[in-house]
Parts: structure tokens; C-alpha cells; sequence
């Protein structure tokens, strides 16, 4: 198998990326392309040992930067390596595409290049988050900051493809998420796509309030990517505020301090459990191709889990997996 | 001062609401009027010492439960706690009202018999949370879902107001939740609210991000309803989760225990330091009182605690500032 990866994206890019793309050949037995500037690349590269992998260097002149504005970006840089990348999976050069890069630039130059899925009205970008005994996968979180009702009903059955095919979840616990558990509760966007979800035949639960995401309560969790995008990164700040708070009180005595000490192979075990770095990045659904987004700080473990999501999302068949579906319920609605 | 306070409201009522005003009576040198089924009330009053308090009881002889719809259950019970108790405020017998029960209840209610503030589009609720060093103030958390952004706007003068006033924070800085930190990132309603924050002549930062949201970042962190609800549910659960994988990995080796059993007291800091009940409640603001919502699985400090607030809130002189504040800004507009 062979998979793009962007090696100008991200906060530590090209070194950390380059280092997590070696790692990943070596580990998951694909060939990984670095798409970007050959110079840079190269010199990364050769800070590796790399005999017996298969790690080609397709050059990119351009970037585009985390400050860029995405459409504007994809537009003008031509030779970036976002949109070099993108084509060579358009061309079936490459099976899938990953970059800690500008996510919005990832999006742009998915839709702009492999295109929307047929039948498919928004893609969505889906964070596959740890909960408290297994992952859940939340979408959107941040492709479509306004949606209809509609949308959100595509989002779910595109998480339920993904967590099907690529988690092996079967009939995965389908939720919404609102204000209150009940039915009636929730925005006139969430009343809406209720009723859609409630006869879409997926295992819906209902409604899911914020207290209850984490734990897992439903295993796809529909939003709008408005809403997702700032739970994510609630999420996220929340556990750094806790941390930060903990390690404070801790070092405020020195008995405190030595019990925080004895107690540190909890700590980097609870750290590897909620690690987002463990899970690599977030699944594009709905586009022509496997497109994965990393996180901005990627370390290079996040890189090589990000290559490695990839590498199961293609082998879970998802994007035929989700065309399939699409096509079955449009015939359905059809025949009534 | 007197508030009045819901003996019925919270999943712990009368008992533990009871001795929570018991507790405000003697701390907080305040009248606590406590509104509900006498018979009950008295009963759990008389396991209390209350010699030298002021602690009369009206009788109410409905309760409005925690899964009754608001504005039937609000219309229907004439006679419940909340309708009663808020009389009390609106005839000018009592300054607040405090209630840890339904909170759609308390929010039909204040609306009903105390009534928009003149000038006030939507009330909002707010939760005063604490970040990493000093409470902030997200509002509206849940008193509407679907907002427009002339809402948003009043919402933050109310934070601000609130800030000033009760928690003497000079000129907060106000922010809007979004998607990210540029201006231009966000839904429709954030990109509208955004201009007209701009101009309010507010301490306006921008938008913040959820991950920033917990640090402080803005002081008055203003959102819809909808969002905002999330949001402090979602912390709520990710702290919970967070304290639930740490004691699990803690456990998992007798060195770690032990370690955990020495950091204890840092553990304990931790959590009197991120508690919600350190402030007890949500003040509803833009009707015509002082309201202060509690959580429903409030313990009896917690309950203290909005007691607490509710006089401070008085002691500001919230409504009148606020009132104050609106008029100004319509004056201001009238006079171009």
C-alpha cells in the first residue's frame, strides 16, 4: 500500500514528520511518500536509517503555512505539497493522504481536488477520541460550521461506516448531541435531525448530553462542526487545565511531592490512555479518497498512528464502503 | 437580607437543601426563607440547631419535579415551591431566590412572574466556573438554544456587568467562543456577533478557542446557548473521566496506591479548587431579580454556596446595573 504523507505539514514539520513517516514504513509495512521540498526531505531522511524501506520523496516547491487562508492557499499554490499530494491520490498514484498540516488547507484541497462523494451534501471531519473503555468518533468537528439537519443525518452514517469497517464495532450506539437527554431537547438544528436519525435505521440512542460524551454513551457522536470543534478542543484544554492544577498541588508539599513521584507510572499510563497522539488524527469523510488530518503538534508517534489510521481506513474499504451505503438509501428513498 | 431558597429543588431536597440554608443562615448573616411542603421543612429543620437564625417557612404545596416539563409544569403549579418563592421576590418580601431544582423550571418562572428585564432581548444563564487561576463566566449556558446575534451582544454586557459588580474584576476581557482565534473563523452567528462585540466599547479579545476557553483566556466567555450548555456538561465529564482513568491506573500497582494514598491531599486541593460547588450556582441574568440557579445534585455547601451568591449579587446591585447599563446603550443609540 502506498500513502501520502505531507512532510511540509505541521507545527514540527519537516523533521518530526519525516521521523514519524520512517517509523511507519518500518512498523506498518507501507510505502510512505513524503510530499515536499526535496532539499529539506532529503535531509531528514538521511538522519534515519532507512535500508529496506520503501520511502520516496516526491518534490513540492511550495507550502502552505498554518496561518494561510485555506481556499486562497489551495488556489494559489499549485506546487504546494497539500494539493501535489492530494493529486497523486486522485491519479491512484497513492491510496490515502495524511498531513498535520493547515486543516482547513487539508479540507480545501480534498474537496477541491478528489471532490465530494457523490450523493454525499458536506463532508465531515471526525475526531476519533478515547473514552472510558473504548473510542468514540465525534463528527463533525470542523468542516461545516453551519448545518442542516440533513447533513448531520449523513454524518452519522458515515461514523457508522468508519467505526463498522475500520473500529470492527458492530451496529455502533448512534447518538446526538443536545441539552438534555429526552426527546424535545436541543436546538431547532438538533429537533430536526433527531427525527431523521430516528428513522434511519442506525442504532440510535437518542440524545447525549456533554457530561456523557466521554464516557461513551453512543460510540458515534453527531454534531454540527461547530459545536464538535469546540468540544474537542474543550476536551483537550480541560485535561491540560487538570493536569497543570494536579501537578501544581503536588509540588506544593514535599510528602504530596514523593507520593506524586510513586504514583508517576499512573500518571504516563493515564497520559498514554488519553493520548490523542495514540489515535493520530481525524478521518476526512465523504471525499473521493482516504484523507486523514493530524493534529497540529504532532510528535512523530502521532504521525506514524496518523499513517497507520490511514492504512486501516483503506484496508476497511471505507470510501467504496460509504459510497455503497449512500447509493443503497438513495435507491431506497426511491422505491419508497 | 432575605432569600429565599427552593426546600424542594435538587435531587437531595428537603433534606440536604435545608441544611445547606441552615448553614447560610448562620455564615452569611441572611434571612433564608424556605419555601415548600411545611411539614417536611420543619421536620428536617428541627434536626438543626437554629437557635439565634432567621429561618421561616412559607408553605408551597406542590413541587415541580425535576422531569416535569417547565412552562406546563410552571402553569400548572400554581402552588409549587418555585412559583411561590418567586412571588416572594417579585412582591418585594425577599431580595433573590435560590433553587437547585429544574432548572427549565426556575427559567419559566423568573420569566413568568418576575418577567424580562425592559430592554433585554433573552435572559441568559450563566456559570461562573473556575479556570486555571480566577472564576470566569460563560453565559448563556442553556436558557436558549437557538440565538441571534443582537443576544450575544446583551449576553456579554450582562457577563460584564456580573464581573464588575459582583466578582470585582475591572473591565473583563470579553471573548466569544469559536472555531478559531481569527476574526472570520467561525458560524454565521459568530462572524455577526463578532462585529457587533467589536463595537460595544467592551474589553472585546476576539474569539477564543475551546481550549483556551478553561484558562482564562476571556473573563466573560460568551456563546449560545446550545454551545455554552455543552460545554460546562462536557467539562463536568471530562474532568469526571479524568478522575476516573487516574484512581483506575492508580490502583492498577501497590506503589502507585501508595504513591496515590500520600498525594491526598493534593488530590483533595484539586478538587476543592475545580469544584462547582466552591460557587454554588448560575445567576439567570436580565429578569427582573436576583436568580440563582444551583445544580441539581447540589450538597449542602453547594447549596451554601448559592446562597452566597444570591447575596452578592444583591449586594452588587445587579439589576439596577444592568438596567442601568441597557438604558444607557439605548440612549447612546438613540442620541446616534
Amino acid at each position: 500500500m502506498r500513502i501520502v504523507l505531507d512532510a511540509m505539514g505541521g507545527d514540527y514539520a519537516p523533521e518530526v514528520v519525516v521521523e514519524g513517516g520512517v517509523w511507519a514504513a518500518r512498523e506498518l509495512e507501507v510505502e510512505v511518500i513524503l510530499v515536499g521540498q526535496e532539499e529539506a526531505v532529503r535531509q531528514e531522511l538521511e538522519k534515519h536509517d532507512t535500508s529496506g524501506l520503501s520511502l520516496p520523496i516526491v518534490h513540492a516547491s511550495q507550502v502552505i503555512e498554518m496561518t494561510d487562508k485555506p481556499a486562497q492557499a489551495v488556489k494559489a499554490k499549485k506546487d504546494s505539497s497539500m494539493v501535489v499530494g492530494m493529486d497523486l491520490v486522485k491519479k491512484g498514484e497513492a491510496q490515502a493522504f495524511v498531513s498535520a498540516g493547515n486543516s482547513g488547507g487539508v479540507m480545501v484541497a480534498a474537496l477541491f481536488r478528489l471532490g465530494r462523494m457523490k450523493g454525499i451534501q458536506r463532508p465531515a471531519l471526525s475526531a476519533i477520541l478515547p473514552a472510558l473503555k473504548e473510542p468514540i468518533c465525534i463528527l463533525d468537528v470542523g468542516a461545516n460550521t453551519d448545518c442542516k439537519p440533513e447533513y448531520l443525518l449523513q454524518f452519522a452514517i458515515m461514523g457508522n461506516v468508519y467505526m463498522e469497517r475500520v473500529l470492527g464495532i458492530e451496529k455502533p450506539r448512534v447518538g446526538i448531541v443536545s441539552t438534555g437527554e429526552e426527546e424535545g431537547k436541543g436546538s431547532q438544528l438538533v429537533l430536526e435531525a433527531y427525527q431523521l436519525l430516528k428513522g434511519s435505521g442506525l442504532n440510535f440512542i437518542g440524545n447525549v448530553e456533554g457530561k456523557d460524551v466521554l464516557f461513551g454513551l453512543a460510540q458515534v457522536v453527531v454534531t454540527d462542526g461547530f459545536t464538535g470543534n469546540v468540544m474537542v478542543k474543550l476536551t483537550e484544554g480541560a485535561a491540560g487545565l487538570l493536569g497543570e492544577v494536579i501537578e501544581e498541588e503536588i509540588k506544593r508539599s514535599p510528602l504530596t511531592a514523593l507520593g506524586g513521584l510513586l504514583a508517576k507510572p499512573a500518571f504516563r499510563r493515564v497520559k498514554k490512555r488519553l493520548d490523542y497522539s495514540e489515535y493520530g488524527g481525524a478521518p476526512l469523510l465523504g471525499v473521493n479518497g482516504v484523507v486523514i488530518v493530524g493534529h497540529g503538534r504532532s510528535n512523530a508517534k502521532a504521525i506514524k498512528n496518523a499513517v497507520r489510521m490511514a492504512k486501516q481506513t483503506v484496508e476497511g474499504g471505507m470510501t467504496e464502503a460509504i459510497k455503497g451505503e449512500i447509493e443503497r438509501r438513495v435507491e431506497g428513498e426511491r422505491r419508497g
